[in-house]
């Protein structure tokens, strides 16, 4: 029997900062989870949008059209080819859909790339 | 700007159960919410992955194979081609992913079915 899950005590059991983990799929999204804290990288997804929903904390997007503050419970999608800068002041946990195809930081390869091999490794 | 928004605030402002309510697009893919309270009806969607994130109270979803039990912030992914039944014993609040292409009742059409048209339809 396929088990229910708990996005944020996942996203809380991670131990290392803006590695997202892939928790399930739904066609072609992945849902990932993730615990962040400070500043992650400017990047662009060209073909994919990608939404942010904030378990626990609080997360700022910057954009170049403007920055957008997230409290917990809140959502926000960044619409694809959209240049965006996620910040957590503070230790934040969040929830990210997206399609299987998008690269995390987008164009972008910094020391905070994870592969996908990285995202999909099992939790336990 | 476009603006955050918070599933859970907007499903407790619906007033009429069962009756989802797209409130973003991630690519193919739609995020709704909805209110929900009582049995919803056995149906199945041979194509389209459907995942319930419980936002607020308690819902349970039965299948052949067994029943999920799904506590505020948990989440379950109903797999394509898998007879469902949602039930709320109280009233809930849920958020779905699914892709556009997902009829909400499946192949199944009862009162409950709403059109693509009312669950687009603006939420103000």
């Amino acid at each position: 029997m396929p088990r229910t899950m708990s996005p944020k005590q996942i996203a809380a059991s991670l131990t290392e900062l803006w590695s997202p983990r892939v928790i399930a799929e739904v066609d072609d999204s992945y849902i990932k989870v993730a615990k962040v804290h400070g500043q992650f990288t400017w990047h662009s997804h060209d073909n994919e949008d990608e939404l942010f929903l904030v378990l626990d904390g609080q997360l700022r997007i910057e954009m170049e059209s403007g920055t957008v503050e997230l409290n917990q419970g809140e959502m926000f999608v960044v619409p694809k080819g959209v240049r965006h800068n996620p910040i957590a002041e503070h230790e934040c946990l969040v929830m990210l859909i997206e399609r299987k195809t998008t690269l995390h930081t987008g164009s972008v390869v910094s020391e905070k790339t994870r592969s996908l091999d990285e995202q999909l490794r099992p939790l336990r």
